[in-house]
Parts: structure tokens; C-alpha cells; sequence
């Protein structure tokens, strides 16, 4: 009885227990929007891979790597610049649109796909302030199709099961976690759309990667943030227009659970989050870099769990697809995207001014 | 060539590359003042396995107590009441004290040793306060013999490694750490020193078990802390005097690295550090809990390093008797420790407050 516990919880570690469309539903046809090499070399292979999902067009503020993708792409239709985008053209070709540009155009993208009636799978952060960011939530608002912020990690099988343990109680009460993700963009030159304040917005680092410790903590804990203290600094010629080539901060969740995090755009790469319990902890290591591997002490028992990695950018793909099938609204609307803003605007304005900031729905 | 390279790390890893004095040098006789379980069942026992000691007194608050150990130990002369120490009684039987007893005694104990010309070994950290801590460091300063705060990690091997490590730029330039050290003291019930504001000082858990990963990184890193930030909590009826039961704050050392660290007296056993560079990463884990391994990454290599695990308080012991018998000053010396103290002073002090808070020579 008990070894088939083991091999049930082992077999069915990796479901998409999200799943509500029968296999053969769909597709949702996409149009990607920022040709970057995440939407060209993630993405769009991943998509390919789905089940519930199809790129149809692609966009780009390049009719020539617009033109070329295409081309390099059998199920895409078009190959559409930003302003022919904007102005409809090929507008029945995709039913929902992926918008990967540099955050600060995602709002113009989310208003003519909102426009258009398509669903919406935005990239994170949701835009590079907080005001623009409630502008893509009223957008969507006021839409009929869904919305969903691009939160990888929500359909992470060892993300997932580290929720399930703590919400089962598995490591007692939850008491302090750490988080980190850092990487090194140094090597791709000074010109880079995170190192331009006026496209990336608060900042490099945080707003980018630490973004993933902090919201991973709310999925895994279920609690929000309610104030934040941070601590950051830019040395490197590069980072000069942004002010966190490597920044501290610790996330005060509802109930008094501390997540103490770092995040850098200059440093070895590295992510893990740990959290810790009156009664065990929860280690995902590697934790966002499109591999997650869950590991759980409890007491002095400790359980390494290695399952075949999903392709992380799959899932989210095929969980949105599913919610616009069923016509359901998705976990990561909107509206949750705004805490992770609020959250990151006390972030930065916590290091500029030197002290603890609240994180409230008045910010 | 290289694996004879390997071969050579491997068995010099554990060396005691500090001891400057012959083996057969010493002993350094020890009066033990305080026998909680952390020097009988610790520090006895490591005393009797080490090189250079030898405990010939011991010194408690009550005298069956001190009857009792010294009755239980074959090496032991005297066996003190706190008052007979003071008095001088059999004072010839010992040239040095380990002083463990609750931190807001400590001052007491080293200015009646310091007057009797032995030489000191004083638990961190160095008393309940800075002020305390400065009569502390004042009363050494004055006194001929050496003076030591009793930092078991410095000659701890994977420490020692560790920072050689970062000396020599293994992992590139250090950009961040992560470290925590956690334990639950709930069990042992509401009447402690640990839980009692005049025993212990600013609080409980960062006083007691922060200290760990704030003074491994200043070792490690070769750095001092130069600001503070920090959030702590109690909610336990146990920790109503105290304002740490849980606490996490970031420590910014000097060159711009930042130390994100958590720290619980009301928590699963835990502890790590890990310090991230530009090229690479160092892991000590465990770190703090009396064993300590240590785990390199480079690039995408990663080298994990299992060792026998030395006795940490017999490393730490006969480090200081090799001082005292050599007549050199310990690297941890009192002004060493004051650094913590001001560190502590200015973590409480920035929970308090809100803000940020500087570390400097005249806090």
C-alpha cells in the first residue's frame, strides 16, 4: 500500500492537473508580438510541441524578421509588422495574442488585441509601471475574452506539488523563505532593451528575475505581499540607467512569512527557492531558469524528487488555451498581475528612500 | 598531474593550517564558567579529544552542579560556585576560561579573569549589549593575555576553503549571499535565557543564530558590514519578550555585496550559506549546526566535497591554546567581535525603525 503511494505520487507528479479541454479541442491560433529570441527560441517551439495551441502569426517591429520567421514557420499565415498589427491587417488569422516585447510597449499590444476581441497572454512584468500596468488591467477589463499574465511557473509540476505540501501542512506553518534568480547580461553588450529604463521601466534586475522568487513565493504560500524593504546598486558602466545590477530585498507576506531574496543581472546564474516551516522545508533548485527540481525534508527524512522536466513555456501555453476553451477566467489575470506591480513599485521606491514600504491596493 | 592536484586538495582539506605550536606544546589548562548542555556535552568532551587542552575547573551558578561535573571528569581540580571563581579560589588549577554562560554575564566573568591574568575564550556574541560588549572589549584590551570570541566557523575546514575560494576569484567578483540559520527552541519550554530580555540582549534568534551567517560571510568575504535592513516578528507566547522569533534582514558589506539572511528560534533546523559571484557560486550546507559542507559551482561545473567532519569546538579550542601557547593574538580578537555587536545593535535598531540603518565604528 504504501510503495504504491510512492509510485502513484511519482507517476502522476508531472499531470497538467489543470487540464478541463479534451485533448482534441482547439487550436487557439496566436499571433506573437516581439520577435526576441525568447519568442522565437522558447516560445515558438514550445507552441509547436502544445496541444492546444498554434502560432498563426508573427509581429515584429521588423517587416524583415517578421517576413523571415514566417517564412521559416509552416502553420504561420502572416508576418506582420507592429503598425500593420495595429491596424488589423490578417486579424482573423490568430484568436489570442503572446505580447513579448520590452515591457513598456506591452500596454499598446494589449489595448488592439483587447480591441480586437482576442484573448490575451501578456509577458511579466505586466508593463514598466504600475500606472501602465492598471491601464493593461482596465483593457482587459472591459474585454470579453481572457487575460492572463505569463506566469511559467503556476504550471510547474514541482512548483505545483510544493504548493499542495503547503497547503497540506506537510512542513508545518510556513515561517521564512529564500529566493533568488540571477544571470548574467553583460556578455550581450550595453544594448539591450533591460538596460533602457525607458523600455524595462522601475528597473534590470528585480522587475526581470526577481519577479520569479516573488511571485512563486505568493503561488506557493497563497498569500500577498504586505510590505517590502530592498537594498540595491548599479557599478557596472552598463547598468548606469537602471539602479539594480544586483539588489536585496525581503517580501513580508500576509500571516508574517518573510521571503528574504536576491536578484542580479550580473552574477553567475543561479535561482532556487526554499521554504522553510515550523516542521520541514521545501527547496526548488534549480528553480526558474526552465528547469525546476523539488526536494522536502521533513524532520531529518529528506526526499529528492527527479522527474522528466516539462517544457515549462508548453504548459503555460496549453493552460491558457484551455482556460479560452472552457471559457474560464485564468489564476494569473490581471488583476494578480497588479500586486507583483505594486509589489515591485515598493520595491524600488523602499531602496530609494531607505525604508520599509507597504504594499497596498491604494499604491 | 591534475588528479595528483585533486588528491592534494582532497587530503590537505581538513588541515589545520593555522597551528604554529608543536604538538606536544601546552596544555592550556581551562576553567569552564557556565555548564549548560552546550559545554558539557560540547565543549568537554571536544576539550578532552583536543591537542593543546585540558579542562582542570569548572564554574557554575550552583554548586552541586559544579560538584557534580567536576566529580564526572577525571582532569578537573575544582569544581566552583560563580562566587569562589570571583573570589579567586583555585585560581593556580587554570590558565584561561571558556565563558559560556547567558551573554549579559559574560562581561562579569572576563574582568575577574582579565584581572587574574588568564587568557580569554568568550562565547558569541560577546554580551547582551553593545555597551556591554564595548566593557567587554575594553576590559581584554587592558589585560595581558589573549583574548578570543568564540567563532567556531573560522577554523572550520569548508569555511576555510570557502575562503580561500573567493581570495583567489574562483567565483569571479562576490555579488550576493544567501544565509540562515533556524532551530526550534520551543520545545525546551518558556523558561530559558534564550527568551529572556535581560539574559540575552536585543532577541533571540538574530543575536543567537544570525550572527552565525553575518560573521561566516565577513569571514568568508574578507569584508565588513557597512548597512543593515530588517523585519522581525514574534507572535509565540514564548517570544512576548523578545521581538525575533522570526527575523530576516540583509547585511551590506563593504564593496557593494549584499547578504539576504533569515534566521528563527521557532523553525525547522536549517541552515546554509551561499555566496554568488560574477563566474560562479560557493555553497556551505549544512553550515552552522556543528557540520559543514562545502559545494563549488564554475561556469556549469560543480564540485561537491564530502570530507571527515571535524569536531568545530575542538578546532576552535585548540586554535585559541595555539595563540596563547605561541603568544599571538587571535584572529577573532575582541574588536573583531564589537563589529558584530555594532552589526546586531544596528539590525534590531533598523526593525524598529523601518530604515535602513549604518554600521559604523561609532554606533
Amino acid at each position: 500500500m504504501e510503495s504504491d503511494d510512492l509510485r502513484n505520487y511519482l507517476e502522476s507528479f508531472t499531470r497538467s492537473d489543470w487540464q478541463e479541454s479534451p485533448t482534441d479541442a482547439g487550436p487557439v491560433r496566436f499571433a506573437l508580438i516581439g520577435l526576441g529570441w525568447w519568442t522565437v527560441d522558447e516560445a515558438m517551439p514550445a507552441i509547436e510541441d502544445s496541444t492546444f495551441c498554434e502560432t498563426t502569426a508573427v509581429v515584429s517591429g521588423s517587416s524583415g524578421k517578421a517576413e523571415s520567421v514566417a517564412d521559416e514557420h509552416e502553420s504561420v499565415e502572416a508576418g506582420l509588422t507592429y503598425e500593420e498589427f495595429h491596424d488589423g491587417v490578417a486579424s482573423d488569422t490568430y484568436d489570442a495574442v503572446y505580447v513579448c516585447t520590452p515591457n513598456a510597449r506591452h500596454l499598446e499590444f494589449v489595448e488592439t488585441a483587447t480591441s480586437q476581441g482576442k484573448a490575451i497572454l501578456c509577458e511579466k512584468p505586466m508593463e514598466a509601471t504600475l500606472e501602465r500596468a492598471e491601464a493593461v488591467a482596465d483593457a482587459c477589463e472591459d474585454a470579453d475574452a481572457p487575460a492572463m499574465i505569463a506566469y511559467r511557473m503556476h504550471t510547474e509540476p514541482a512548483v505545483r506539488r510544493a504548493r499542495e505540501l503547503v497547503r497540506s501542512g506537510a512542513i508545518g506553518d510556513p515561517v521564512s523563505v529564500h529566493g533568488t534568480m540571477s544571470q548574467s547580461i553583460v556578455d550581450w553588450g550595453p544594448d539591450q532593451w533591460r538596460l533602457d529604463s525607458d523600455l524595462v521601466g522601475y528597473g534590470a534586475s528585480v522587475s526581470d528575475l526577481g519577479i520569479y522568487p516573488i511571485n512563486t513565493s505568493r503561488f506557493v504560500l497563497d498569500r500577498d505581499p504586505v510590505a517590502v524593504q530592498s537594498t540595491m546598486d548599479s557599478t557596472h558602466e552598463y547598468f548606469e540607467d537602471v539602479p539594480d545590477e544586483v539588489a536585496a530585498f525581503t517580501v513580508s507576506y500576509e500571516g508574517g512569512i518573510y521571503a528574504a531574496c536576491t536578484a542580479s543581472q550580473h552574477s553567475q546564474l543561479e535561482s532556487f527557492l526554499r521554504i522553510v516551516g515550523t516542521e520541514g522545508s521545501i527547496t526548488i533548485e534549480p528553480a526558474f531558469h526552465m528547469e525546476s527540481s523539488l526536494s522536502v525534508s521533513v524532520g531529518e527524512a529528506t526526499v529528492d524528487i527527479e522527474t522528466p522536466q516539462v517544457n515549462q513555456m508548453e504548459e503555460e501555453f496549453d493552460y491558457f488555451a484551455d482556460c479560452v476553451l472552457s471559457g474560464r477566467e485564468p489564476y494569473a489575470d490581471p488583476q494578480h498581475g497588479l500586486v507583483d506591480m505594486r509589489t515591485l513599485e515598493a520595491i524600488y521606491d523602499a531602496a530609494e528612500r531607505g525604508r520599509t514600504v507597504s504594499v497596498d491596493a491604494d499604491r
